[in-house]
């Protein structure tokens, strides 16, 4: 875990000074554009030198062959990539004949800001051809969080020093050439042009290019539109070719003239609608976003930011890169959530290739958390399509020979796409993290016509799947066995405590649900002897503890295995799954990420206080953080057991994770759940925050490097507002009815315009656990609260 | 398991009347001719129709990529599969310008035979041609195992109703169409068109052709050479091309005139050396078969098995289905490990392209303990094979970060071929395996030279690996985990009992061979500190054991899983690998061969007799037999805990394998574990023999339905005879010095000339244990003992 920060630190954006060429693909991440449905990497608008194009639609990926050396029964056949569809956002450049290139000529200034208030990215360029003419190129992207289907780009270009003949070419281009891939598994398969051509069109300022994908045989279509603004008039000329629409617009500018071109993209895509249907639906898209103008757009994107921002930002006093962090970390968990509508959150959002744009847990586990109490809509959404790929998976659990649904480990569209079972199918809990994310949505929520029409079914599928999966052993027992749970260095092993705490979560809450909904559960085929059987399973839930050494065995045999050799382990050796066989990590005591810890805070009912302490200790000395779902539960736990230095460390690694590119492929698209991940470690690791009960319990604690804390939450119609200082904390509603919390254990009743104070609790000091030699968290070289100006933080493996 | 015996039933041959096209493959791999060196399948002389035509010669494979959905660090990059080598068995005939073709005109009568005597296989056939002329084609096949380079046939046709126009084509094929594959994983993976043409020549009547392998890049000759006797002469011509050579022979038969041909086929091949040389052995060696000429070659056939069948017969009273079948099985053991000569045994020997041709632990684990006691010179090169390939297991270990050497799971030349860890790399008993073999070999024959150049190092160097792969426990019980034992229906899991078992031999036979040869063992860098941690190691070997029921558990936890649903598992849902996903099947108790009942077999000395019956019931409500290496060890264990008419029904199966066809896929190949097996489960069954002491144990006993059994051995030097009647067992040494054995724990002495006799113990009757349902073993319809003169024999799957 090295990395540098290459932007600036700033509480309200993120800004690039220069252009480091090396570094580009992580900025295209960092400055990706999306609101779910359209993802637009940051690539520069004049489309090269890039790092990696990449323009994504939700839902939109081509199929593939899975090979196997050696099959078997049930193993997925197909898998489903990602692909970059049509490239809508080149604004090529000419002046005087010479292509703006930043690669040639003079780069006088470049500068680049993504603002998390108004959504957009904007660069500026003043650049001298080769030729020895000076121009000044400011660019501003967006993609509308209001109009899903719209993306827009104001770009200006002015003479600085001379008359200069310009020719700006904006462009549709479809099957972009891709760099070649690599071979770390974590990046994408590259899909060489995966668009067959079926129309183009092109008419004055206007062009529109269908394509099909060959094999997924989904229709996509982009268009652009365009309004110009010269000085003296200009040409124009539209051409459109199978992979190609090109709008031409030339002119010659004096000095301090200005060409100004805004361009409105649009797109569309299905796998069931004609040609003429998508093609159209893509032009009415066109004409909604010239309607509302390019100032509109701008105004409605700030609008829909400033209602973000009110009931979902967190601020932290006394650490501006920790604060920049993580209003990141917020905007793009939005720009991956608002507008997803019924199709799945990808572990890298729409910013990138990595895990061949898979969605996984982290959609329930980690991002979901966060949507909860910020956007619900977006929650509903994301679990909507869950509920819609049902029948999949209960195809996929009858295939396995399972009652009920058995929800894919990694999927675009709904099956199954993991290619290695024991780190894919047989990681159960993904059905039980779903489960958790409905019942969650729904008490926040009390959302009952999602829970009648989708979350019981989601509930009662997954309740089943459990049953049938876990047996009663000789004394009674519930056990589930041969299961992988979240951490990836073991596999294929019985009674993961994770799995089966969350297992419990699940059939109780089906329980609950049922009972709740009688008629609709009835429908479901739901009996009262099926509820008794769930609720006897959850209670019979075997819970392995190793009692000679007092901690809680990440499952069966774990606590008796060898320990990984550290001391033996050079810093060149992680991640480890690249360097050592699956068979060796599986068969020692060494955590990828947490799983034990992570059944700690999602189910700290199931343990007490000194049971917690001692398996954090335990589990902090085998966890390396070789994935980056895991910083962020060591925070909240760390914060939990008293280590609150300890948990500010790992807040900040989780939160700076692409910022400062700490896990090294940043480029491949940012990691949503780790982003995430650093909102869940400051609102339930400082602010103890904790919703597996019935009620929402706080806790609050501040480590000594911050001044204070906090945050908004959406509960019910009620926005409540959480401040935390070393002194006290304060809890008011903001807007709606009053609401009832627990503070410290304590039952609070807030009401509207009815601050409640409570003071801060003494923390007794904790010692500080080890972590493996050289994998203690990311340290920052500035001491955090420290202003800092420019791009020179740094993180050391220690200190 | 079901299967039909299309095989007529005789102590010393296996004989087809008539030709099931349907049934051609399983046949050509009946009558598979080879010496360990080349095999040929029984294909037709003319080579249509087959089922699937084949020539191997041992070592010679082609590379193909291993695919993997998602790779990880140490998975092979690069398989290995047998290639179908230049057909040098064609021998077509043109009848009056009309092909012999079995498919057209009308087949009076044909008729096959393999005769163990003498090696050779038979064939006749009468035919009458679609105009009418009929004619009567003899051939006799041979693959010789005194000129390992050498197979010959004699083809004779004669005119039976009218004078006739001859034209015999004897040809070498290469690169043969071979039918498509099929999607069981057990099945090879067909190479199309391996071979390169590099040179061909024809001349008279002889023909070379030279080829090399693509990617393998091995080097690959086919000759043959021709002797011709015809009524009236003949006319011939010589040609040859790329992929063909062709000796044409053609003359007039008058009705009772009769062409006869000898075909002389060598074949020779090498990575290393040059085209002219491999061209001129190839010619060497047909030169050399031309000079002992047809009967000289069948002679020295015959008296080489003479030999064999003296020091190796197995004798059976009262049961001549299983006495045929019980000598099939050590005619093509034989036939296998003949003069392979530092070349592997295959799984199917060379008789067919199943398991792509691969070496598994069947070798050293169910083939070379037979072929210790009748062909030591046979087990001496297989072992020496494994140490000419102790680099590759060294680089693998290193890979894999472990010490000494990591033999591969499945191979031909030597690295590891599997392409799911699991059920590969996972197996380390292979391991073990090797190293029981080693020193079952070196106590059997006294070779102190083998020790010590071959066998001491291939000790050394597994017992270092089981050394690093274990560890001590805060107990200091020594653990091995997360492996894979020899049940395929369970995977990396902590503690086989097998696997922990078999490490604890091989770290003390290291130890022990080590001390025996200090010189040779301080070369290998061993110390005294290095031989006394492999003997703690195995003193402190943690076997676990399960109280509560009273039965070794599998592997940690195994007794714990959920059972096996049996009677929701339908007849036509076996083997359960291709109807259930390993994630289920892992989980659950269901075994797909014996696995801790081996280890009762390998390490009797590791449990009490009450133990022994205990587990064996246990395991035989568990155990399906999808793998054909486990009715033989049921076998052995079930006569040792006193169930001698399931012993009976077990050995059948295994001995029958291939005869009846019972795994559905001797088409691809023998099953030689099985076949080996076969004659274990008779020796050391019904023999009660054990060899993992110092000393020889016997511990006869007789199922009701053999009146008799008998067997040689070969000891040091000595020819040890055992025959066990239900009155007595008499022990003689036939040639050779005196051996001491124990006979029921009694030590015996037996002299030349003297032999010994002890009564047969009284067997308690015990209750015969229950299998799964509809996994019992196969049942032979008629009662055993009655002989039987056709191919009516059945199996039924329960009476």
């Amino acid at each position: 875990m090295t990395g540098t920060n290459a932007f600036t630190v700033d509480p309200w954006s993120v800004a690039e000074h220069g252009l480091d060429l090396s570094g580009q693909a992580r900025a295209e991440s960092v400055f990706a554009l999306s609101n779910g449905h359209i993802g637009l990497r940051g690539n520069l608008d004049e489309g090269e030198p890039h790092g990696l194009p990449g323009t994504y639609l939700n839902g939109v990926y081509e199929l593939r062959p899975l090979p196997y050396a050696e099959s078997g029964y049930g193993y997925p056949e197909s898998g489903q990539s990602v692909i970059n569809v049509t490239n809508g956002k080149i604004i090529r450049l000419l002046v005087d004949d010479e292509p703006f290139d930043l690669r040639y000529g003079e780069l006088l200034s470049h500068h680049r800001s993504l603002d998390f208030r108004d959504g957009l990215l904007r660069r500026e360029a003043e650049w001298t051809s080769p030729a020895g003419r000076t121009v000044k190129v400011t660019s501003t992207r967006l993609v509308s969080l209001t109009q899903r289907a719209v993306a827009a780009i104001e770009y200006r270009v002015a003479a600085v020093d001379g008359p200069v003949r310009i020719v700006v070419q904006s462009e549709l281009v479809a099957n972009e050439q891709l760099p070649t891939g690599t071979h770390d598994p974590r990046a994408s398969a590259v899909l060489e042009a995966p668009l067959l051509s079926e129309a183009h069109q092109a008419d004055r300022l206007k062009a529109v290019l269908v394509h099909r994908t060959r094999y997924s045989e989904l229709r996509v279509a982009a268009g652009a539109d365009h309004t110009v603004e010269g000085p003296d008039g200009f040409d124009s000329v539209a051409e459109s070719y199978p992979d190609q629409g090109r709008i031409s617009v030339t002119t010659v500018l004096k000095p301090g003239e200005e060409l100004r071109l805004v361009k409105y993209i649009a797109y569309g895509w299905s796998a069931t609608r004609s040609l003429p249907a998508v093609r159209d639906q893509v032009a009415a898209a066109l004409t909604a976003a010239r309607y509302t103008g390019w100032d509109g757009l701008v105004a409605e994107q700030r609008a829909y930011l400033d209602d973000f921002w009110a009931t979902s930002d967190i601020r932290i006093d006394g650490d501006v890169e920790l604060q920049q962090a993580v209003r990141f970390a917020l905007f793009h968990v939005l720009q991956a959530g608002a507008r997803s509508e019924e199709r799945a959150i990808p572990a890298k959002g729409l910013t990138g290739p990595g895990y061949d744009g898979h969605s996984f847990w982290d959609t329930e586990t980690f991002v979901l958390p966060v949507l909860t109490y910020c956007l619900p809509g977006a929650v509903k959404q994301a679990l909507r399509w869950r509920h819609g790929t049902l029948p999949m998976a209960r195809d996929r659990a009858a295939q396995l020979g399972l009652a009920g649904a058995v929800f894919p480990w990694r999927t675009i569209r709904g099956e199954e796409c993991s290619g290695y079972w024991p780190a894919g199918t047989a990681a159960f809990h993904i059905g039980a993290d779903i489960a958790v994310a409905v019942a969650r949505y729904v008490r926040s929520t009390g959302d009952v016509a999602f829970e009648k029409e989708y979350g019981l079914e989601l509930l009662v599928e997954t309740a089943r799947m459990w049953r049938s999966l876990g047996h009663h052993d000789a004394a009674g027992r519930f056990r589930i066995e041969g299961v992988t749970g979240p951490d990836e260095y073991s596999a294929v092993a019985d009674n993961n405590v994770f799995t089966n705490l969350m297992a419990q979560t699940n059939l109780v809450a089906a329980a609950e649900s049922a009972t709740r909904h009688p008629m609709e559960s009835a429908a479901l085929g739901v009996d009262t002897e099926e509820t008794a059987a769930w609720r006897d399973a959850a209670t019979a839930m075997y819970i392995p503890y190793d009692e000679k050494l007092g901690v809680h065995p990440q499952a069966d045999g774990f606590t008796d295995h060898q320990a990984w050799d550290f001391d033996a382990t050079p810093p060149d050796k992680y991640p480890l799954l690249l360097h050592y066989p699956y068979f060796d990590l599986y068969r020692k005591q060494v955590v990828k990420q947490a799983d034990l810890v992570l059944a700690m805070q999602l189910r700290g009912d199931a343990f007490t206080d000194e049971q917690k302490a001692r398996n954090f200790a335990y589990y902090e000395r085998l966890t390396v953080r070789d994935s980056s779902l895991s910083a962020c539960t060591q925070a909240v736990m760390a914060a939990e057991v008293g280590q609150l230095e300890l948990a500010y460390d790992y807040t900040a690694e989780a939160a700076l994770m692409d910022l400062h590119d700490l896990g090294g492929n940043t480029s491949d698209g940012l990691h949503m759940a780790s982003l995430a991940g650093a909102c869940i470690a400051l609102v339930s690791g400082f602010g103890g925050l904790r919703d597996h009960g019935g009620q929402l319990f706080f806790r609050p604690r501040l480590p000594a490097g911050l001044q204070g804390l906090s945050f908004a939450m959406m509960i019910r119609e009620s926005l409540l507002h959480v401040e935390i200082t070393h002194k006290q904390t304060t809890y008011s509603v903001r807007r709606g009815g009053a609401l009832t919390l627990l503070h410290e254990g304590e039952e609070l009743v807030v009401g509207p315009g009815e601050p409640v104070s409570r003071p801060m609790a003494l923390a007794e000091p904790v010692e500080r656990c080890a972590q493996p030699p050289g994998r203690e968290p990311a340290r920052r070289k500035q001491q955090p609260g420290v202003q800092v100006g420019s791009g020179s933080v740094e993180h050391l493996q220690a200190e």
